[in-house]
């Protein structure tokens, strides 16, 4: 790991590749003091005024609404970066909020990829994509790799994460593995979710033992094994939801190297109080994801939706690395 | 059903939106004999040689990659379609393989939908998407709906259905069903998958019974019971592998009113003569996805890609029409 890539933003070309994602992220929860990360999913009819404002000051009103919505999304996602990006060490991106607004919405998708990059941070794709083999290969050309074509090769998004759904089992994660190696990323598997449907699915009970998210847990035991670095930490995440703290303890065995992304704190309940168990592997074995409770934190505290945000994203940061601890 | 939308393209503005998808699936398979679905995956480095000089013909060299592979994708689906579409039902858009193209991918994607309609062709976007209920419910903008902005709304793809993930359990399901029936439109869930990592995840045994794709299916049943109309076809469908022909008749037990999508015949070893118990609701009971064996039929037989495309097209057709009767 070189100084420059410690101390500056997501790793560009040149950076040292043969470092695996567990490692640089121990690196970057270390630097940034901070397991936070900001979700960033904007809802075109809830962005902050400001934001719309100075969408429509550089923009032009004859433009299409979906241009004018992307322009203020960009504008929505760059302040709460600004506002919060210090006390954070990445920003997860929920693609179906840029991908509703089409083509200007992937745009600014990865203009806000970008954004965040500048300001240091991570940046977690939450794709949940999963499919057959050279389908899934494809996704990972989108987000973590590129795409050879007689033109030339077209890069992806280029982000240093990605959520990804294992409901079609292992050979459907091989393509999104080999490609997250190449390049130096992470995944992030879903194992057990954070909303209350998670019940229906993943925690039925298995006859050979457990429950469908243990044996999701110990696929990305298994997958995460060889992707292990000297932090002890796998390129091969999962998440689990925080809403789900008595799951912590027994997925957190079958996956001891993983690191955990934990959305569900906030508004779906989840306490950070209660996380402890995700820490296991050391301050960089979890990280804490809040969405609305961050941006929307105006909505419970009154006045202006930047400083609510910074309060509240610093306030999470400061109790997630003393639970860590 | 007015005479206008049967003998048109897919239901545009005005159309009857009382009909429920299953009765306007089963409209449309009666009126062009056919259950087969054109599957559309591009791969920009394996497009028909026609379609990259009808691209370029019309391009400029000077564009970025991402542009020049995206308007060659765009040929090479419409060259497809307008070589084998008279034998089609409804086309199926894999959108991993637009996504990865970025903004420009994501234009064609609406693009290759509006010219499947013009050719009178359903049109399935294969997104395979799942996510807690507030972010389902923007990826069900993104392709059934609109999203409501401060501009005004910004319409979604519009396509007539879309594959879903259910991991995430039927919270996260109801925000695209309750989508799909706003706009009379349909899902596919997948339930069990044409891969061979199947087993890994949906085939695992429960302590309650059956298997974890039993019991997608069950849920799939329950949810699509309410979306049942005169054809006796429901709204919600089921994504079933046609590689596994020995798990048909369970399935269609468990879902008598879903209308099966049946990937993996060709490439993948599916053989339609063994598809029969998916078409016990009649014959739009299931729709047979072919892609590359359709798409690139000439690297098997030879000759002209459009030419053999059309002849694999009929052959399939014909086959599946059989089976079903």
């Amino acid at each position: 790991m070189t100084v420059a890539s410690a101390e500056g933003s997501s790793r560009g070309p040149g950076a040292d590749e043969l470092t695996g994602f567990g490692d640089w992220l121990a690196e970057r929860v270390a630097a940034r003091e901070s397991q936070l990360v900001l979700g960033l999913d904007p809802d075109p009819a809830r962005l902050w005024p400001s934001a719309i404002r100075r969408a429509e000051a550089n923009g032009t009103v004859a433009a299409p609404p979906a241009t004018r919505a992307a322009r203020a999304v960009a504008a929505h996602c760059a302040l709460a970066i600004e506002a919060t990006g210090e006390h954070c060490v990445a920003v997860k991106l929920q693609v179906a909020c840029f991908e509703r607004l089409g083509a200007p919405g992937w745009s600014v998708l990865a203009e806000t990829a970008g954004r965040a990059r500048e300001h240091g941070l991570l940046v977690i794709a939450d794709a949940k994509r999963g499919d057959i083999h050279v389908t899934a290969a494809a996704y990972a050309q989108a987000f973590l790799g590129e795409t050879p074509t007689p033109f030339g090769p077209v890069p992806g998004l280029g982000v240093d994460a990605m959520t990804v759904n294992p409901l079609l089992g292992r050979d459907s994660l091989e393509p999104f593995t080999t490609a997250a190696r190449a390049h130096g990323r992470g995944l992030f598997v879903l194992v057990r979710t954070s909303n209350p449907g998670a019940d229906d699915v993943q925690e039925r009970g298995l006859v050979d033992g457990g429950s469908v998210s243990d044996r999701l847990a110990a696929l990305v035991g298994e997958i995460g094994a060889a992707g292990t670095g000297q932090s002890g930490l796998s390129d091969i995440g999962a998440v689990v939801g925080a809403t789900a703290p008595d799951r912590l303890h027994a997925l957190r065995e079958q996956m001891p190297h993983a690191p955990f992304l934990l959305p569900g704190v906030g508004a779906q309940g989840g306490r950070i109080e209660e996380l402890a168990p995700a820490f296991v592997p050391g301050p960089a074995g979890a990280l804490i994801a809040a969405s609305r409770g961050i941006v929307a934190a105006h909505e419970q505290t009154g006045g202006d939706p930047a400083a609510a945000a910074a309060r509240e994203a610093g306030r999470l940061r400061a109790l997630a690395w003393r639970v860590a601890a």
